[in-house]
Parts: structure tokens; sequence; C-alpha cells
């Protein structure tokens, strides 16, 4: 099984369409379902310390992954519904994000980069 | 360049370690921030009809995919964090998924799988 | 029973306390656990249409009445942990609001303030 | 000026409706916009730790103060729309969490009440 993304999507596509699916899976309730499963993803480290977070036992990192997944499964169609290059879209920002945040002003700061 | 994930969250990695990021970078902490970038997505769509989400011009698509790129590099970022194999966890929960809603009755249906 | 907000915040107060639950009543957890509710609250939405979601049946509005009650008790924690008047707060939002969105400019908009 | 949420209700109700408002206003729409709000609160927390979450400076707790009052106002805008009494929902699900919760079992504890 090849697994990258664009065979990722494509599954994703055969599934939604065998289900008749298309006609929910709008860009507008797609956000929405991103969001949710973000935040079940959220759920899970609610009340853990940041030490406990570092340190989760087998069975709630299956949980975490499993939810991950379905955050990744969203963020796939939503981009693929948009023509959004998704990986492409990564690197530009990692870019973006090197200018906004230089190494000598952002060391050890948490600051947003208009705070710094 | 090579574009894949595990290129992208060595990128990753690197930028963070450079900025002496790790610290904030708990999974509790980026649990938090990819629920905050999915939340900046939905923002584009929320006054929208689900007609005009499918039909955004090509400056908000491009904001859009900024902010999609900014879920997916917190979710990278987060499974590196706990050792998840996303696109494992994402093809598992893809087999989950068929197992929980069958074709045929889980055609045309927005149900959860529970209320099938 | 006085229903008022404040008398509402300090039955969350003693709720809290009995459990020992003051330990895990951080404002950062806190505010995890409202994002978290929002989104529960949403997911009751997520794939409906607008005019569904103007229809609801009457025990999906009670499921959605107790997120939606999930919501108001992790706020008025949060703002009982920082000293917020959540009433006096809502009060000054709206008179900026009514700044940022004069009637003439933002009548039949969705546009945020900064667009208009 | 009375400050309670029926008044509140009153003045967002009169706010939306001058600035044609109401079409953009579906329940949908709104639980989208409360779930936003509720992240851009947490987006204030996200790199803290949670001591210094306990320990906010005064301009940073007018921002959060400002976030929590957009959560309520699209709480308050959601709940007119459906018809929710929202001071009852949250008495009811205080009583419903007391019996999930009881004491003795819930102290000191963070699990969630299916696991305790």
């Amino acid at each position: 099984m090849n697994n990258d993304l664009p065979s990722l999507t494509q599954s994703l596509h055969d599934f939604a369409t065998a289900r008749n699916w298309e006609q929910f899976h709008s860009p507008k309730n797609l956000a929405s379902a991103l969001s949710v499963e973000a935040a079940e993803l959220l759920e899970h480290f609610q009340w853990l310390t940041e030490e406990q977070s570092r340190n989760l036992s087998a069975p709630k990192t299956a949980e975490v992954a499993a939810e991950a997944a379905d955050v990744l499964l969203y963020l796939l169609q939503l981009c693929d519904k948009l023509n959004i290059d998704l990986l492409a879209a990564a690197r530009s920002k990692l870019i973006v994000n090197g200018e906004k945040y230089p190494v000598d002003r952002a060391h050890g700061s948490s600051k947003k980069y208009t705070d710094l």
C-alpha cells in the first residue's frame, strides 16, 4: 500500500463517494468537522500537566493517534475540495515563519511575532 | 526538495530547536495550538453559506491554505513528540470508519454510526 | 433558587472545592475545557444545513442546551479564577462592537470590521 | 443599566436586527462563531505554564475578558435563537454533574465519570 497523501486523499474521495456523502462535504462543513476533531484531540490533554502529557501510556497514545488521524483525514478532504496543495502550503508557511521569527530574536521566547 | 511528511517533520524539529522552543512544545501545548489553528481556519467559513464556501476567491483560498498549513505543522510536531506514525494512524482509521459506516447503511446519511 | 451568575459561580466554586478539583482548574486548563465544550456544541451542527439548524427537534435542542450549559459553566469558572466581571465585559464589548460596526456601513454585510 | 442575561440578549437582538444580520445568524453559524471565539480565548494561554496562567498581568487579563465577553455574546445569541433557557440548563447540568461525580469517588481525580 502506498501511504502518501495523494493516495490517502484518493481513498477518502472514494470512501465519501461510495456513501453519497459529497453532499455533506462542503468546505464549510469540513472546516467545522476539522475543528471538532482537533478539540477531541485536545480533550485528552485538558486536565494533564505538561509533564504528564510528555509521558502518555501506550493506550492513551493510541487514542490520541486515532484523533490525530481524524484531524488529518478532514484536513485532506478540505484541501482536496479547495484544490489546495497542502504540502506546498506547509513548506511555504515554514519559510514565512522563518522570516517572522528570526533565530536571534525569537530564541527562547514564546511571544507572537507581532510582539517580538 | 523532498516534500514528504518525515522531511517536513525534520524541518520543524530543526526550526524549533534553533529557537530553543522545545521547552514550550509539550504535547499539551501543541494540542492547544493545533485546536487554535483549526479554529482560525474555521473562522474563514463561519458566515459563508455552504455554496459560497465551494466558490472561494483565489486570495481567500490562499488564506485558507496558510491556515491549513498551520494545522498540519502543529499536527506533525505533536505526532513527532508522541512517536505517532500519522499516516499509519490515518490508514487504520479509514479501515475502522469503513466498518463503522458500511456502504449500504451509511448511504446518503449524515448520522453518527451510533445512530445508524 | 436564585439563578443569577454570581450564585451559579458560587455553586461551581463549592462543587470544585468539595471534590478537591481546584488543583486542575488553572485558567489555562479551564480555557482548554471551554474550547472543547464549544466544539462539542458545534458537533451537533456540523453536517446540518443552516435551515435544518433553525428547526431542531426537541430532543436535539435539549442536547444542545446541555452543551451550552457546559460552555457557560467553564466560562464562569474561568472568569471567577481571573476576577473577570463577565457581564461588565460583555456590556463593554457590545459598545466596542457598536463602534466597529456602525449601522450604515455594516448593514447586511458579514465582513469583518477591518474589511468594511 | 440592568445587566442581567435577558437584557443583554435583548441588546444583542436589537444590535443584529439594526444591521440586518439575522440572515447570517443561523444556529449553525452562531455555533461556529462561538467555537472560534473560545479558541481565541485559548490562544492567550497556549504557551503559558499553568502557573503563569494563574498570574496574568492586568493588560493580559483585559484581553482575556474581551474574549470571554465574545464567547458569552455568541452563546446568548445561540440560546436566543433556539429558545434555550441558558441559566436553567446550567442549573440542570450542575445537578447532573453532581450525580456523575459523587464527592467520595471524584475527590482529587480528573478522570472522566465513565472511568471513575
